[in-house]
């Protein structure tokens, strides 16, 4: 017992009681402390966890000797004076997406995390579920030939925000699970989106996202749907997938079905296209929570010395992509490159 | 049946002969004559209507005198050339859409129509089904509230042409339907999307329309999907609807969803957004054929000399939307301004 | 052209028409003759297929020399005259479903037929649609292990009939689709059901039929439900399918799905059932027109003498088990044995 | 807090902990005590609730001063003996469903919670729950009108019972709510069924039962399907309902279709049935628990001396239906009259 991890959880808002769950179930973990500054947020995690210890200031959690890792689940304002302070005092960091609130925050993290040989981790959720993994394999197994696009809806009558928009609230899962299946950055974003409340941020928006290889990725997000959608198409020369994430079993299904080219691209008028429509295959998933999986990853990454799946440099990579989206968004879908902002920065 | 208006149809192709069937039966017409290079589609035609006269040259079924109206189904880039000889030879003229290649060919057909007091009418068929009826008595009669967004997706496993791309083959239904029902320009439209084959046209496309009012429109387009979807949402101030046309019944939903906003707009911080859940309502929709309510619209506007629903202004509107988009897809989003592109014509 | 199968079609009412359109397409058949006490229906026939000939009485249709094999599409009560005269004119016969009114009939027929060496079929459509044929090869290949049971919903708004009930108008599809699966007599049948307008037949019912090996076949039929369905359960020990006939692609869904047992019989106490949880597969289908590949399929059982897969046997089997449920239902569920009803005709 | 109800658990297995959840937050009601044999369940109760008792022996707790109230969630052969002795100690007592292992047992808490003016209240869930209510309104509104026929589908891939049969664990469901919706016995039932697995009990049944007004239900349940399928339609004269009890939303939908009837019952021939197709409409329902609406209402029952909406003789009834269905499904489908087996106990 006394060689697990001890996790500190710093918010225990809306998500963080998910997270203190399973650092208090994962194998080789247990829970040590937990901060916010409400007091009922406090009692309520004694109330549920009767041996930890509580802070109403983080900066005691950091510095506690019980806690070998800190959690952090606050809003993204925050996040990077927690994350510093942790890395300061020798903890390993894992925080909440979107990582940070700009590229230059990121940046300075993955500095400090290697520069102490920390562990730096971003909870990007979705990269831990059995689909995501399910889609990955069948790429690098080259079931699904070149991957022509990514093809996201996002939709649902959701709560507005008032710091971030559906962007940074929404994209942000699509723009993680890219980032971990396509392994690089996009050439190119254009955004485009609306805001239909007074003084509120955009409630819908659409992203395309150019990639060097030829692949396309848009993204549909919206919080004023009458109905809840999570489904992603994704378009390969090969073969082709429906991921439905609202259905409780057979979320994933493979199609047999695309065109096949024939003829020579120097005379063009004699290419032939035609048209394959066959099986359908649903695999089986696990039906393991995706946050355990991605806790137990934390902790093995921490005890191994090894990079996790979703490290810091996942973690600035999402968020180049979400300060793209803004600019471009903000100019009605201009594109906007990425060695422009790379320079920028 | 000798006051009954004489439809000859140039085309007897793919479209072609649902166009006779309905020139056949609809109230008021009767199929004159049909015009076709191919003696195979002449033959095919022939052996299901008898009585009518065929022509190899559509040359000659524009100077027939048993034509009173002509019903242009061939390829875009044909339908000035034969529309602009209808209308000299004075008949009236219903053209499939897109209505012309370019804004200059469906200015010319407006005026040349207007000069020679004859009907010119577009075959915007989604506008005659009746789900957009439906939408449309929603929104005059103010059951939505003000319109915030319509959202269409029109995807399937499609036949990829090699004049056209997917925004000319797909995305003008939704044009046709958006100028229906908005009555009016856009602002702006910004369009991403790709191409997959090479030596081919774009297969794949997402498009934004700005309009004046806030409205936000968007429509994403898709010849390469494993699967068939034709979905639309549009998201009111009072109530939202979701239209899937490929439902067997109840393709209208209408939803008592959406946000209620107090507060003044001064102070924005203070702005309290409500959610309402209520009822949903599927209304009954006739079955009847919209080509055949199209085509009995058309005769209506020959005899009382009124002006159809899907005019030649609505085509010419139409065409203004898909130069717009052509514009903007070969720039990646870059938005184009209605005003630029009114200027530059 | 002239070695074809000149086909008489009796009766050119609801089915008719698409019986004479196959009668016309199919390879190796020709159209030669329809009968119709209605002159407007002889009429619509003479209209769509001008060389033919036309009786008003089909007891000139049966002699007519034109006329090789008859296809008999009129109300049940009259298909025994009319068949029985056919064969007796040395014409093969094709009669629709169910074959005749009773037991007696049918038996008569298949003797009449044997006799004069004569093919005699009955149009138990559904055993050539792609989906049927894909269920069958299933069992045939073991794919599907034992057969647990059949479970069939079948239901929707139909047309109340005056004559017969909704067991005789929609369970025989299943009864012809079980006959063919399973390839002999269910040992009992038990029907419950109930009419809700007074002096209509039964419109909705529920039958249970009972196999030798262990099987259970039920079927859930009305006429008065607000929605469709057509949906059929097969559970077997190796894999079970779902077949949802509305389902435009994805008709057929096998699921590697179940339980396994182990353990001794002798020692009940100690059986430890465990559950399989496997993927999915939909087998792409043939998009063939079933009647069509019917239709062929008599012409080659003519051309060959062979035995059609949908033989008077077959159709026997379905009277005798709607004779059994009729029996079943009318004492609220009571099982009529085989064997008693066997012994009884 | 003293005023509130001390309710006594004995059954910390399956359903329990939610029991004890409602019994811990429901208005009006504290968690006094829990009893299981099991010390690891033991264990898991006290660490989730540190204040309460528990008991080894639930002979212990129906005598525990604490304990004003029992709830019964242990297997169904043991529900008498814990309900009679938490009676004669005076306490109240909610039993899960199935009441009893038979009419005779039922008979005798009924009569024994009546002489001690004690409350007996039945686990019959699905009453309290938004969708059954809502039905209940309908009905009681007149707005179905007559109803036709009640048809569930309660499928999936389940536990394989040892002691019960898929009647006693899944059709229960459907019958407890039949009681509350119909408000009386059916006249007979008939039950068809079969096993798959030697040594186990029946996996697969269809009940139907006769109503004496002429409403009909039927009632298909599975051990061995491979999807989940929880759906009931219920048709009236005037409106049809489909409730699908997996749809997240949505979960009722009223149709407005049907047959009209006119012509004179005499003259049956002139009988005319048409066809009502209107609109269909989804009621908003409440998201509340019903488990926890079901134990405040236990609890105002305690309290005001009032009759449970599931009281004894619902429970009585219920068993008596699956009773009825036992011996029915021995005969394969014989009809059980009622009143055989009223006079019989």
């Amino acid at each position: 017992m006394t060689s697990d991890i001890g996790i500190g959880l710093v918010g225990y808002g809306y998500w963080g009681p998910n997270l203190a769950r399973v650092g208090a179930e994962a194998e080789g973990c247990r829970l040590a402390a937990v901060a916010d500054f409400s007091a009922e947020a406090r009692g309520r995690a004694e109330k549920r966890y009767p041996g930890i210890r509580t802070h109403a200031d983080w900066r005691d959690l950091v510095k506690d000797p019980a806690v070998d890792a800190v959690v952090v689940a606050t809003p993204v304002h925050t996040h990077f004076d927690i994350a510093f302070a942790a890395l300061e005092h020798g903890k390993h960091v894992l925080v909440e997406k979107p990582m940070t609130r700009n590229r230059a925050e990121a940046t300075i993290l993955i500095e400090e995390a290697a520069r102490r040989e920390r562990v730096l981790m971003v909870d990007h959720t979705f990269v831990y579920t059995p689909a995501v993994r399910k889609i990955r394999e069948l790429m690098d197994e080259g079931v699904l030939g070149d991957v022509f696009y990514y093809d996201s809806t996002r939709i649902n009558l959701g709560l507005f925000q008032t710091d971030v928009n559906v962007i940074w609230d929404l994209a942000v899962h699509d723009l993680a699970i890219l980032d971990h299946l396509m392994g690089g950055h996009p050439a190119a974003i254009s955004a485009t989106g609306a805001r239909h409340v007074a003084g509120r941020p955009e409630n819908t928006a659409h992203l395309t996202l150019y990639y060097p290889g030829g692949t396309i990725a848009h993204l549909n997000v919206n919080w004023l749907a009458p109905v809840k959608i999570r489904r992603t198409l994704i378009g390969g020369s090969r073969k082709m997938v429906v991921w439905d994430d609202l259905e409780p079993s057979e979320k994933i299904k493979v199609y047999d079905r695309g065109v096949t080219v024939a003829g020579s691209a120097e005379e063009l008028r004699d290419i032939r296209v035609s048209y394959r429509s066959g099986d359908m295959w649903a695999p089986q998933l696990s039906s393991r929570e995706a946050l355990l999986t991605e806790m137990e990853h934390f902790a093995a990454c921490i005890r191994d010395g090894s990079t996790p799946a979703t490290d810091g440099r996942s973690g600035l990579h999402v968020v180049t992509m979400l300060e793209s989206a803004s600019r471009s968004l903000a100019e009605r879908g201009r594109p906007v490159e990425f060695e422009q902002l790379r320079r920028a920065s």
